[in-house]
C-alpha cells in the first residue's frame, strides 16, 4: 500500500464526506486556539511581517480547512488595529496529499473571502491562497520562505505502515495482544517519519518561525494503552466477525494496518530535542469526546443537523471514523464490503460508548525554529 | 451569466475531456517555443535568480498543462549548464478559475516530477508546484514576487459578455452581421479588461520580469472578419437551426454571447502601450489549422490514436470546440441539447472545412516589466 496513493479524507459534500464529518477536528481547532494566538502573537510582534506566509499541513476539505486560516488572519489584524500597523499581505498555502478533494477547497475560496470581509469591518489586507499537492514527509515549499506552519490531526498518520509487523494478527493498529515487535517497529516509524518531517520543515521555515502541530495522541507512555487503540481495535474487531463469517478473509485483515501512530507528549518532545532544528515553547495535552455532539456543543455554530446530533453516539463515531478511514479500507477491502463494517463497527462503538467514557486525546506542540 | 462560475475547459480524461481534445492548443505552444525560450534566456542571464518564481495563467488541465512548465525548467537547466552554474529553485503557480479541474493536475504531479528527472539525466533544481484558483482579471500574487509569467489561450476570455449587446440576434459572437455597437462593446470590453490584466501584473512581476502571452486572435483589424469570428459564426447556425425546428428557443440564442475577444497585435499592443507598464519586446502572429490533425503532425508524440487522426475534420474540431465550451453551453442551453448541438456543428464544420482554409490565428506578446 503506498499511503500517498490511497490516504485520503473523504471528499464532496455528501452524507460521507469529511467536510460534513468532521465536528471532532473542529473542537480540536477550537481547544487549541490559545496555542496558535500566542504563537502568532509573538511571532507579528517580533517580525512584523509586510507579507506573512503560513502554510497549514493536511487541510483536508470542508469547513475546517478555512477555520484555522480565518483565526489566524484575525488575530493578526487584531495586532495590528492595537499597534496602529497597516495590515500585512497574506499568503496561505493549503497543503494535502494529491488525492485530496482541492475541488471542493477552491470551489469555496469566494465564499470564504467574502465572510473574512464580512466580519472584519475595519478591513483586511490582501490574502492570496494557494493549494500545495504533496506529502508532508518531503520538501514542500521553497527554502526560508515560511512563518507560520500549522498541522492539526495530521502528523498522526506516517508515511508508510511501518516495516516488520506481519505478525500483528487480528489486529489493524497496535493492540494490548499486539507483539512487542509491533509496537517498537510503530515507535520507529513515528520517530523516523516526525523527525525527518522536522527536518525539511528546517529548511523551509525563517528562524523565529513558528509551528504549532497538533497530534491526535495519547497521555501514557505505554502505546498500547486504549487511550490510542480502542477506537481502531473496535474496527478490528468488526473486521474479525465478518472474517469469521467468511464475508472477508482472515487472511485480508491479518495484513491490513493502519499507518498511523499516536505518541505520547514525551515522544513527540524527544524528536523535537533530538533533531534540534526547533525549541519548544509548549506541550499541552487535551481531550475530546469520541462523540463530538455529547457535551454541549453548541450546533448553531455548526452544519450539522439538530436530528443528526440525537442519533446514538456510536452512528456520530461511525460516520467521523468512516470520513476518515473509506479510502483507506476501501483500498484494502474493495468497496463492496464497506457498508457492511461501518454498520457493525456503529454497533460495538454504541455498546462500548455506553459502558465507558471514551475519548480522542490531542498533543498540541509550539516550536520556534532555532537561530 | 457569472463568467467566473461557468467558464471552464471540460475536467476529466474521458471522451470530451479538454485532456484528451487540446492538440490546437499543444501545437499553439510549440509554435510559440521560441519566444519563451528567447524571454526565459533573457531573463536568466539578467538576473540569475537563486529561486525562479514562474506562472501559467490559464493552464486548464491535461498534458498542455505541464507542456510549458516542463520546456521553461529545461531551457533554464540548459543556460546552468552553460554557464557552469547551480540549478536554481523552482516555484510553479498553476493559475486557472476555480472551477478548472485542479484535482487531475495534482494526481499528475508526480508523474510530471518523474518524467522531468528521467529526462533531465544531469539534474534538475528542486521544483515547488502549487495551484492558484481565481480569475486573472484581479490580483492573485503578492507583490514583486513573479520573474515569469506565461498565459496562452487563455486572455482571449474576457471578464464578462460585453454590456449593450442585447442586439446581436441570431449572432453568439461578433459576426459580419453585427450591429456597430455591438463590436464597439465587445472592443471596449477587451481593452478594458486586458488593461486591468496588465496593471494586476504589474504589481506582481519584479522589476525586468517577463511576460509571454498568447492570444487566439487575428490578423484584420476588422473584428468582425472569418479569421476570428467563423468558427463561432457555425456554431450559432447549428444553435439557430434548432431554433428554427423549435429545439431550443430563439430568444435564448439571442440571448446567448460567448466571451471572448480574438484581438489583433496592433490591439493588443495599443493596450500595452496605454497601461504603460511593460515595455513589448516582440509580437509575433501565427496560424495553427482549425483540424490539428491534418498537417502531418507526429501522433507518436500525442495522446490521440490513430483512429481519431483518420476522422474527417469536422469531428476533431467540433471535439476541440466541445472541451472548450461545452460548459458555458450547458449553463445557457441545459445539458439535454449538447449532444444534438455538437452533432450538428460537426456536420457544418465538416462541410465548410471541405471548402475552405480553417485556420485560428495565434497573436504571441512578449513584455519585460518596466523598471
Amino acid at each position: 500500500m503506498e499511503v500517498t496513493q490511497v490516504l485520503r479524507m473523504n471528499g464532496g459534500m455528501g452524507n460521507t464526506s469529511y467536510a460534513n464529518n468532521s465536528l471532532v477536528q473542529r473542537k480540536v481547532l477550537a481547544l487549541t486556539k490559545p496555542i496558535r494566538e500566542e504563537a502568532m502573537t509573538k511571532l507579528y510582534r517580533k517580525m512584523l511581517p509586510k507579507s506573512l506566509v503560513i502554510a497549514d499541513l493536511g487541510c483536508s476539505s470542508g469547513p475546517n480547512t478555512f477555520f484555522v486560516v480565518s483565526e489566524v488572519i484575525k488575530t493578526v489584524e487584531k495586532l495590528c488595529r492595537e499597534l496602529n500597523h497597516q495590515s500585512p499581505e497574506y499568503q496561505v498555502f493549503l497543503n494535502d496529499l494529491p488525492g485530496n478533494d482541492f475541488s471542493n477547497i477552491f470551489r469555496s475560496l469566494s465564499s470564504f473571502k467574502d465572510r473574512l470581509s464580512h466580519e472584519m469591518v475595519s478591513g483586511v489586507g490582501p490574502c492570496f491562497l494557494f493549494g500545495v499537492p504533496g506529502s508532508f514527509y518531503g520538501r514542500l515549499f521553497p527554502s526560508k520562505s515560511f512563518h507560520f506552519v500549522h498541522a492539526s490531526y495530521s502528523l498522526q498518520w506516517l508515511s508508510q505502515v511501518p516495516d516488520g509487523v506481519e505478525n500483528n494478527k487480528g489486529n489493524i493498529y497496535m493492540a494490548s495482544t499486539s507483539p512487542s515487535n509491533v509496537l517498537k517497529a510503530y515507535y520507529q516509524q513515528f520517530q523516523k517519519d516526525f523527525s525527518f518531517f522536522l527536518e525539511c520543515r528546517a529548511k523551509e521555515v525563517v528562524e523565529g518561525g513558528y509551528m504549532v502541530l497538533i497530534f491526535l495522541g495519547r497521555k501514557s507512555d505505554d502505546p498500547s494503552t486504549k487511550e490510542g487503540c480502542l477506537i481502531w481495535e473496535l474496527m478490528a474487531k468488526a473486521l474479525n466477525d465478518m472474517a469469521s463469517m467468511g464475508i472477508i478473509k482472515e487472511g485480508e485483515v491479518d495484513s491490513f494496518n493502519i499507518p498511523q501512530y499516536t505518541p505520547s507528549p514525551s515522544e513527540v518532545e524527544r524528536v523535537v530535542v533530538k533533531e534540534g532544528s526547533f525549541s519548544i515553547n509548549r506541550v499541552e495535552v487535551s481531550a475530546v469526546n469520541w462523540n463530538a455532539y455529547d457535551d454541549g456543543w453548541n450546533t448553531e455554530n455548526s452544519k450539522f443537523s439538530e436530528s443528526e446530533v440525537a442519533r446514538d453516539g456510536g452512528y456520530n463515531v461511525a460516520k467521523c471514523m468512516r470520513a476518515v478511514a473509506e479510502p483507506l479500507l476501501i483500498s484494502h477491502f474493495g468497496e463492496s464490503v464497506i457498508e457492511e463494517v461501518f454498520r457493525r463497527y456503529q454497533e460495538i462503538l454504541t455498546d462500548r460508548m455506553s459502558k465507558e467514557k471514551t475519548e480522542f486525546i490531542n498533543v498540541a506542540l509550539s516550536v520556534t525554529r532555532n537561530a
